[in-house]
């Protein structure tokens, strides 16, 4: 299924409307390694720069020559920003935590790879002390240290020191590229988990942007029978499609909420079992209350808007409504990761 | 702890704010009984009416001559307003489902009752062939018949049938007014479990109306370690505190939901595991919303909005924002009916 | 997926060791329909029989004309035995609960049916009162009246009057024989719902016979990424890699428990997260437990022995040693049913 | 709760018959600090010797100055047989892992203990890298460091290094010896978890050695509405009144067990929903197993005996069968801490 999202994500990249394309890291074969970096120096000031190269693996760390790195919405956001929310851009940062690349050198305490691993890059190290780690939720750790979120280095880089036991060492059928995906899959992973998707649960997606699209991939791998997408892009309803998608929905700007709700209740047989929200606009999340169904599960995903007007009857009747957060314990889901050995 | 809830809803009684009352039914000694009953005829229009008696119990039903009833705060509502969003008062109805009495009939295929029995009864019938019902939450069941919901007659009056097996047998130590709380009791409780709050939760209940002094019962009665309770009014909060709450927080109009949110978490000793909301205003939802800790769990039993502007940031972080519908397999809960052989 | 199965199963139906089949019943258009059962008289002695139309249907019933009914392994056992545990045929019962069949009439309640709709029928009626029922474990119903189970007929006759909210509605795409299938593969279904199976899942099932072969299809379709089975059949083993396992591992008389258990973990690349056991031997649950990881799940399916000596050391480590009884809300689970729109 | 459990586990101390003691470690105020200790040398051959100090904590280590230490069933076993199944005691080892202390030194990286906090020491730090680790359940992690288990020393000493965050400050109402017993407690509050043990639930508790003792208090803080305990011996019998337990079955030698699973059942008002073995032979667990309810849960906690014969049927009929091995995130269960300041 993996290769199958790569060559959407290819074909997203050609369109102008989303920011998420792969960035290759060209190591140029020379006799000293040069540590060059896609640095944001300030609001639209990004900048490939010479780094220092990165001290030693320590313990449980390793080096990675970089591969593959995805452009997230968040690395335009600071781009664009130079914040999110409270996170604030104020000194120089490497862009980048959609990543991977090959084991370079191991840090003495390593166990579980060698010099040549190909591995995907999972960007946040825990505490691994606090309440949320030990009862492994380590993503809601209030002292992660993650890629590219401020003052942390991201991974836009040739070389980059990180945690071993959070670097996962890919299957021979998945490639580099493939490897940087895993992360925008996780995502979409950590939401199905989120919302307890399993066999025969009717689905809408709301939004058909990158984390939406990766959503129809995991939410079939977990069991979802009939999944219905909405976007106000045709284009990406048309990459939806070719994803597998059921049925989909073009929403037009002055639709009636409840009228959208309608449509996607029509194309999917009925009310969503569940919903995952991959938009944030207060109008979309509507949308997505409106057609769950009564008891059912409404994620969010979407970060868009920090306040928003919501509909309770939906809430009343036990629809819950649950965030998301980044995940845990998703690039281990084998689940995804081996199918692409039955499908490529 | 049934009874002591019960003293606390006596004082309330007292007390002008708060609609809560228990009516008793007084069935005066006479040859032929007459079933006088409580009839909403309009807005603001309550009279007490001889209604006929009610026809034979048939195969799973019971004949209850009623004991005492609640007033409920629904009650009061369809009485001012003679509707509660769709539901309207088209044609004169019985009030009440708070409710308790004494079997007086058996329809031929009741085993469990005898007559003589003194029994709470739980005013919901559900269909028991959706999927809501087969799956156990049937009080999402839509085609429920729930007492005093239009056009359903409510169990105000002197006799009333009723289904066999949501007539639920009173243990020595209750008395009838008691049997008649286990219906907010049963709100409180489902609240509870919607929350899965167990041994050692930290929680907040936003508002001490009557829903709120139920829930801290059986929030304690599930385990809670420490529980703040929040109101605009000072004599509901005193009744909290007879109630075992741990601390209470006045809030004052105009006080910004950041500082609310902050006392409490300074009562609480740290964020709120579980907040159970019981007001239903937009201002108290977010009170709670804030209040409480990342990855836990918020409880909407508080029908006061349809819609309401609402922070998303605790969503994003995973607290779950969730409502809680009636009850269902609340009124079996042995844990709270026999603690008061306990405590009384 | 079913139509799979159905075409698995007509093969096994080609073998003599497995005892499950599918028995078509053939009306003969005639004037006056007769009723011919296939009863069970004694040990050893079935006969087909006219038997009087059944009554008409009441309520919530509707009188089925069946189509197809399967020949589990509890008919040919009460064939052979006269008895199961507690359950003893005592007067002459007509055998049968895996069927299908097509709606002749409807009772004065029913909604969700009409006439000439072909059902798939759940056999067994709970009471819907007592506790499990009303908590959505109606399976477990001790007044469940369930087909073809002393002193309850069943199904292989032509025509059956039964409840209407246990009549599930085929789509186009199944046929009658696929419609008898769907009790198999319900059992199939609550194993791995009782397991928590979801995507990603390392799965063992133990036990190649109907419903071993059932559980492959559930199983996937719940999201395993790697199954593995076991017999000692190796027809069964076959016809188990055209259902799409992953591996095989046949087993010999005289192998120890702990050799078959590091093969299978071998095959699966590490140890079971779920274990299905459906043999029901002493030795195959020992197989089976030994072979699953600590704090995984091992379900037993396999109705064999009343008593096993078992190794305590997995429990100790937390494997979850559980029952899968029957089913319920599974007739329901589309996840499987449409999924057959798609491959056949 | 626990100071009540400290009295009871005194009272048990004086009692011949179990061997759960605690072993109050008395520094003589010296100028140099000597760290005796609790060596056992071979099988009986337990001597109380002069070890070096303990190295200088490093980064999230404290240097702890040992209060009170109990005696545990398992360091018994290692004194008497030298070995609990694989783990064998090759060398010297220091006994002791229910143990409370001092802080008297931070490591370089310690932020939440300070100098002089009273501390409770949670035995096994795990390795944090796992799955088992990352999925919020390290007890079952392969590499935890364990005090007292072959080959790492425990805790019977002077002086010992442990990991802070594995050091729980605890509140003044606990002394020293209760901090030690905290360890016991907490494996039964992880048996209480595992069963999902809430508001009003029947428990049966089979065996009221010291664990069993402790699953009262936790059984009841949990919600437990009626707690039966059974033991052959009367004295312990005794203790469990005191705990609080609403009645007890004294078992005698020579009983069958389906007439003590009646028994109990009529002491429970019916069968238990949970039930918590904590005896670990095969007829304890067969007693507990034919108690339980079906589709209850009977939570194995006894380490008694490696293979056990065992009745099937209430398996066939959905009693969950699991183990509870050790705890975690145990120790911050306020719920019982807590508690205490009410009770004591």
């Amino acid at each position: 299924m993996l290769p199958q999202l790569a060559r959407a994500a290819r074909r997203i990249l050609t369109s102008a409307s989303i920011p998420h394309r792969v960035w290759s890291v060209r190591n140029a074969s020379c006799d000293k390694p040069e540590n060059l970096a896609a640095v944001l120096c300030a609001v639209n000031d990004l900048r490939v720069e010479k780094r220092p190269m990165p001290p030693e693996p320590k313990e449980n760390q390793v080096l990675i020559r970089m591969g593959s790195v995805g452009i997230c919405g968040s690395d335009v956001h600071y781009l664009v920003h130079g914040r999110i929310g409270d996170f604030v851009v104020k000194d120089p940062m490497v862009l980048g935590h959609e990543s991977s690349g090959t084991v370079e050198k191991l840090g003495p305490c390593v166990k579980d790879l060698k010099e040549g691993d190909r591995v995907a890059l999972e960007p946040g190290t825990p505490c691994r002390m606090c309440s949320y780690c030990k009862e492994g939720r380590y993503h809601l750790c209030p002292d992660v240290i993650f890629c590219a979120t401020p003052p942390v280095d991201g991974t836009m880089c040739r070389y980059y020191v990180h945690t071993a036991d959070f670097c996962h060492k890919l299957p021979d059928n998945l490639t580099l590229e493939d490897g940087a995906l895993l992360e925008p899959l996780s995502v979409a992973v950590h939401a199905c988990r989120r919302a307890n998707l399993s066999c025969g649960t009717r689905v809408l997606i709301v939004g058909a942007g990158p984390i939406g699209l990766a959503t129809i991939c995991a939410a079939r791998a977990y069991g979802a029978v009939r999944i219905v997408i909405t976007d106000l892009n045709t284009h990406r309803l048309e990459i939806a499609k070719k994803l597998g998608v059921d049925a989909t929905v073009r929403v037009c700007e002055g639709m009636e909420e409840t009228q959208i709700a309608a449509e996607v209740q029509c194309q999917l047989g009925g009310p969503a079992h569940v919903t995952i929200e991959c938009c944030g606009t207060e109008s979309s999340i509507k949308q997505g209350l409106l057609a769950t169904r009564y008891g059912g599960t409404f994620v969010l995903v979407g970060v868009g808007t920090d306040n928003a007007r919501l509909p309770l009857t939906p809430i009343f009747h036990e629809v819950r409504f649950i965030g998301s957060f980044r995940y845990s314990n998703a690039y281990k889901d084998d689940g995804l990761w081996k199918k692409t050995g039955h499908n490529s």
